[in-house]
């Protein structure tokens, strides 16, 4: 029996063990480093798993004791000093299904239940989680695999309920900086009447997540009974979607694909579609931008896409709408949470600066959600949508909403450090590389410093002088903004055309 | 600037670098657990490159700290104390050559090359390993693949020369309990006079392998320096190749490999060959088994692996030789480093109770060899092996090299828990399970406890009566010792047709 130990040391999604070397446990009985083992407690139901590291100094682990990571030991939920022993891991039984899906075989409905439940009790290691996340990549999964990870998925975790038949969502597949199309879609659309009870993730790769911007004006970790009181108001809310635990399992695929840059077709709508149907949205309007530096790049993918979302949808009672919209370039002119945020006040103000692109967007995406209302006339929602946001409406909606999340006060900073990219000839503004956009403002802080990022002054279309300022890079701390200007001074992403 | 902290904690082959979560760095430029980060010291060449944990306790370390683990500590190369700054590693440019793998491309030699050269430089983490492996697993690499992917594991680490022409070695492919050829082909083709330095591995996943069975006998860790004078006299030496650091690559791999159960044809190829390329050899006996339960089932899978074999050693200069061998069960009794030691010694000493199916493989095996010489009569080489064998001059040999690698002196516990698994029924002994006899012996303590294994007292085509003992399971550790139990009373390995 070994004494548990917390050990002070945030591994994030990966439980650790630590034990040490001259414990009699250690090689006696086969015990090493970076081997899963699970931690028993007397009477205390499942073991936690952990990946076992070796300690030499008494001052982290003695050697009568089983240090445990943080989360690992909040998982065991026992206090400091408990009897504890400590077993190899078996191999999660559902690797055998990870092994048939690499040999390209078609895995059943059973095997995708096991699976998901085996990483949700942290059987899987990063490396497992690699392999089936590479498994399933590219050509691997058909429309019925997906459905299966997808409601596989889905049950993994809470479900949101509403007590109303119609809950509305709408959703990008990202790739689009800027585009903070939800912050004005969920005001409009809970003023007409409709439930959006919108949950938003924060920022995976991009440098900003409707999370992170809205959390720039109000508060989006809201308990889930919270929530409920502030929809039933409001008819809306803007939340993050991390306090609901919806869908865990897609948390974990997450924290792999994130560094594995893995972004594969049947990942992603079962990352998307298994939060919806968790979070108890029955209509979902879904926007697919192309571009030739968006996720998608020509409309024979986009269609196929939007294919596999409408049956997957189908088979789990979500009616899906999807829009292919264009993602040749940012929308909005902010990137980062503070800038995205000022881009949607000043449309929600109808403030003659406000973007266009992004409030003529907004109120297309609005007009259709409207459109799920069996009352609303065909092809009338984006006239009615129009009608709340030019009223006022909207703005009032939203500031109702900021309220009962709680509201927060930001300004842009006076003292950021600044660098405008110049245009180097005149002529036109021909293309946005979306990509390196993101990259730019990431690597200037966003969105952890969430003043910092990029502020678009031209756009596609725009005629510029050599000399003119295409963007300026927002930053506060000089290592991020030396990072994010010799990026932009190796490649500002613009592309400009000689004037003929 | 922080100061560098050495951390008491053995993370195996991942760096972990531990950063405290109110050190200024972190979260204000970006800092976050599990990410990649690479640690500088001015003017100290080639960072380090190691995975982010953070830390909530300034005994481990202090806010103005960086601790590494161990193994980083070490490749670092400094004393504690010293100034070092940090970065988020960039993610290794050869990733973009693993995602047009995982999509289905061919890769260029440029490609294994950078892919080899980064995972050597610890820029990829488990998780890219694994994505790396599951993407070049199963049809995933063609023959030139897998040429050029051995040729760029070969070229990373060191190598052996020998100053001879003609240096010979074998091989298995694994898979088969027992099946310790190796140390009874040596002494007879050393005694012979052809110079075989042959390196071995521990054991990966199976109870034994070549290294931990020799260790019973004698000192296998041995300088390479040494190895050159201990050849050089006896013509030949049994040692463990991890210390001569060939292929490194190969091992980075395989620690990823062997918890994710990984074993595809492309590297296990690159894996064998290139550190027999980076050993010296220059003509390979290669012993591919096959059987219902041996790594290959099928003939013609067999076939096909010799010739990637053959097509791949003559690319690099490597000639070899396959032999297509029983795999059907455990070959010789033991299974476990001092009961394989045992029947090596039994034959070596021309013992009347030695397992003459070990003797007859390795005899076979170990004539194919000394025909690699020019001077012997086609056919003859088994011949003459059985005279060295009959004559003792093996056993001689074997005890020169013992001498000059350091004898050890081991010998069966008399105070060992042992079981006997018994008949169940009177019949013929018509099946052995090599997959379940190696899981019954790993699980009893091999190799690390070098007395623990499985001793099979009938093997197939024995005729046995009910109540017969079938094998004896050896123990140090009750719960090892029960562990193996259990598995061998769940299901002990052995089918017995009745007599009809």
């Amino acid at each position: 029996m070994l004494k548990l130990k917390s050990v002070a040391i945030d591994t994030y999604k990966e439980n650790v063990a630590y034990l040490h070397r001259d414990c009699p446990l250690y090689r006696s009985e086969g015990f090493q480093a970076l081997m899963k083992i699970e931690i028993f407690i007397e009477g205390n139901g499942d073991p936690v798993l952990a990946i076992l590291n070796i300690v030499d100094d008494t001052s982290i682990v003695k050697v009568d004791e089983i240090g445990l990571s943080e989360q690992a030991f909040q998982q065991l939920g026992k206090s400091e000093g408990v009897s504890t022993y400590i077993e190899p891991a078996e191999p999660p039984l559902s690797l055998k299904a990870v092994h048939r899906k690499i040999s390209g075989e078609k895995l059943s409905r059973e095997d995708f239940q096991m699976i998901t439940r085996d990483i949700l009790q942290n059987r899987y290691s990063k490396m497992e989680i690699a392999a089936f996340l590479v498994s399933s990549s590219h050509t691997g999964l058909d429309r019925d695999e997906i459905y299966y990870l997808t409601e596989a998925m889905a049950n993994t975790g809470e479900k949101l309920t509403w007590g109303e038949p119609m809950v509305v969502d709408k959703h990008c597949i990202g790739g689009i900086p800027g585009n903070r199309t939800s912050m004005l879609i969920v005001p409009i659309v809970a003023a007409y009447g409709l439930l959006i009870p919108k949950t938003s993730s924060r920022a995976i790769t991009s440098p900003a997540g409707t999370a992170d911007t809205m959390e720039v004006l109000a508060n989006v970790e809201i308990p889930i009974e919270e929530m409920k009181k502030i929809v039933k108001k409001e008819r809306g809310m803007l939340t993050w979607g991390g306090t609901a635990h919806l869908s865990p399992v897609d948390d974990i695929l997450i924290s792999v694909e994130r560094p594995l840059a893995m972004d594969s077709v049947g990942q992603m709508v079962a990352s998307i579609l298994s939060k919806k149907i968790a979070a108890g949205s029955s209509h979902l309007l879904l926007d697919i931008p192309i571009g030739p530096s968006a996720k998608i790049h020509q409309m024979h993918d986009a269609i196929k896409l939007k294919k596999i979302f409408e049956f997957v949808g189908d088979k789990l009672g979500l009616y899906i709408e999807v829009l292919i919209t264009d993602g040749s370039q940012p929308i909005g002119n902010g990137i980062g949470p503070v800038l995205e945020a000022r881009d949607v006040m000043q449309i929600l103000n109808n403030d003659a600066e406000a973007p266009q692109d992004l409030k003529e967007k907004a109120l297309q995406l609005a007009g259709r959600i409207l459109e799920f209302d069996p009352k609303m006339r065909g092809g009338k929602g984006y006239e009615t949508a129009c009608e709340i946001l030019h009223s006022g409406k909207a703005l009032a909606k939203m500031q109702a909403i900021i309220k009962a999340q709680g509201a927060h006060h930001y300004q842009l900073k006076s003292d950021a450090l600044i660098f405008e990219v110049k245009a180097d000839k005149t002529g036109t503004v021909s293309q946005i590389d979306n990509l390196q956009m993101a990259n730019i403002a990431s690597l200037a802080g966003a969105p952890i410093d969430k003043f910092a990022g990029v502020d678009l002054i031209h756009k596609v279309g725009a005629k510029v002088k050599e000399g003119d300022t295409l963007y300026k890079i927002y930053a506060t701390f000089q290592s991020d903004f030396e990072f994010a200007r010799n990026l932009a001074v190796r490649d500002c992403g613009y592309q400009i055309a000689s004037v003929i």
